[in-house]
């Protein structure tokens, strides 16, 4: 028997979100029911709320940076208890066969993963994300906060978090490595927390000066800006990894220059538009223009256990449920230090 | 005091190479004078001599894939004796003392490394290259061309070689990988050659299939024509590298496409024009597009002692000097199977 849930959702593309409610499934056999807490607001939801990535499913509930607990589970559950502290992030499902699902990967699953909002999922029912009071998901896609890491500062991190982290990792962050973290917004400040916590000498590049304060008490060592064209000259073959979080179209050959010899760009960020590159900005330095997108299920559990040993949480504003508009339009207008959470009581 | 030695130069941009005489230096402390047997043409001695890669040297003595035998040495030199046979290749200097020499990769030495020839030394008189009949090089430049590998062959791995060879090695070309080849050229049939004896699945994808006989026999597994439209979807998600050799425009989107999630791009050719590329290619699949150049000295004799072990050679064609702008010609047009190499001794 499915349950009936408050939840926020925009009813068509462009349109306001508002209060309603959905239908949420029976718990099966793997399934665990998720009493949400917190949910996290990520600039992808506004895109995706407003068809700036292509057409949507509607009604469409955002929200895929969700923490909560555990308030029921399936008999085939073994991971997770009523009671548990646990978080959902990205997807809610995969085809779990493919060679890149059973490598972790379950991001890049060949057979086609389940988004946790504005998708279908396996059984045919289009999904609906974290603004909501609960959600149902298959344990095999729900991972666990650790006991030191409060709820509301740990829910931007099922998609902040580990869209910084996973790439980090991968590319070699920390002790003797200079990485810089494009952009000082939602994904760049947490980028900032953990490539210091992995030993990385970390410096801001950011358009302005003007969140320098934080970025140095978040972390980095060094913060420059890139609207002055000295940064350009001065860094010049400095770092060995670059972290791009920003989707503001770029001079990436400007960019790229900054690499040491095999160093690497890698953009978790990325504009709308191509970009226009010179193959010559990375075939000279034998560098690496690369990509991430989140991580496996597998590594956003690394990313929280790491994040709750080092005591890193994300940085937050808490809104009520009926401040979502008002906050879309300042994460538009990068006016949030530095991830809106909502808290799901008022939902 | 300098010797007089047969030269072909192109007197001017463009202009067609004559023969004519050049000077080399004396033999300092750690020089060796080798006597050069064979010289290979590269497509960026085209390049270059017709200044498509911006102003240039003139008189220009291009080759840098230079094969000989050692007939006079500096009191400093330990490395090499007379008689032995040995190859330069793109770079005759470099700083020696930044991170990059350091490290072995003096073709990204950030104080300068000097090219082989359209360049000036650190004692600033301009470099000639291997269209020449002796050329003397600072030993910590010269590599060994061990016995089983035959000069002619030989000579064009000196850049063919080292080109595809370092970025084979650095991407994990190997056994369990699947690795194309894109371009069937000079760069393309070493590619070929040396990712099948590293022990990797080697497909060519060339525009057409005229190569194919060739590129199977050379060690390939596969060959695909890319002005075939259902390549692209039969290989859809198939490699884990695709190694570039190509200059022309390509559609990358389309290429990066062909990789596994986590594959890399890399470029060893380039178009002078910048690409386009939608960063949703590379994020999707968190895939790689790099570049990479030459390689450093001591890598290029790790790779001439791997030729050798495997009995790799370049392809050849051996002309006259004489033949030299004719053979520019056939470069241009792709009428070259796979390298010409000069024969010294015409010249």
């Amino acid at each position: 028997m499915t349950t009936t849930v408050a939840a926020y959702a925009a009813p068509a593309a462009k349109a306001p979100l508002e209060r309603t409610t959905i239908e949420r499934r029976a718990v099966r056999e793997n399934d665990v029911l998720i009493d949400i807490e917190f949910s996290g607001i990520c600039h992808s939801d506004i895109h995706q709320a407003r068809e700036g990535w292509g057409e949507a499913i509607f009604p469409m509930v955002p929200g895929h940076e969700i923490a909560g607990v555990v308030s029921e589970v399936g008999p085939g559950v073994t991971r997770f208890a009523v009671g548990d502290r646990v978080g959902v992030g990205c997807l809610v499902d995969s085809c779990r066969e493919c060679d890149n699902c059973k490598a972790g990967h379950e991001q890049y699953c060949t057979g086609g993963s389940v988004g946790t909002y504005n998708a279908v999922g396996k059984d045919g029912e289009p999904t609906y994300g974290g603004y909501a009071r609960k959600i149902v998901v298959d344990e095999n896609f729900v991972v666990r906060i650790p006991d030191g890491l409060a709820l509301d500062v740990a829910a931007p991190l099922l998609c902040a978090g580990i869209t910084t982290y996973s790439p980090l990792k991968r590319w070699n962050a920390g002790p003797g490595k200079k990485v810089a973290v494009l952009g000082m917004g939602g994904l760049g400040h947490m980028a900032v927390k953990i490539a210091h916590a992995l030993g990385a000498e970390v410096t801001v590049l950011s358009q302005s000066l003007r969140k320098k304060d934080d970025g140095l008490r978040l972390g980095a060592d060094h913060y420059y800006a890139t609207a002055d064209e000295k940064t350009f000259q001065e860094l010049r073959g400095s770092f060995d990894l670059i972290l791009s979080t920003v989707s503001a179209p770029l001079d990436f050959n400007a960019y790229l220059s900054l690499l040491k010899a095999e160093g690497a760009l890698v953009n978790v960020g990325a504009p709308e538009e191509p970009i226009s590159l010179n193959l010559f900005s990375v075939i000279g330095g034998g560098k690496t223009l690369a990509g991430s997108a989140i991580g496996g299920i597998a590594e956003t559990q690394e990313m929280l256990d790491f994040c709750a040993a080092h005591g890193l949480g994300a940085e937050i504003e808490l809104i009520a449920a009926e401040e979502i508009n008002d906050a879309y339009e300042r994460v538009l207008a990068s006016d949030v230090r530095y991830r809106f959470v909502i808290d799901a009581s008022t939902i």
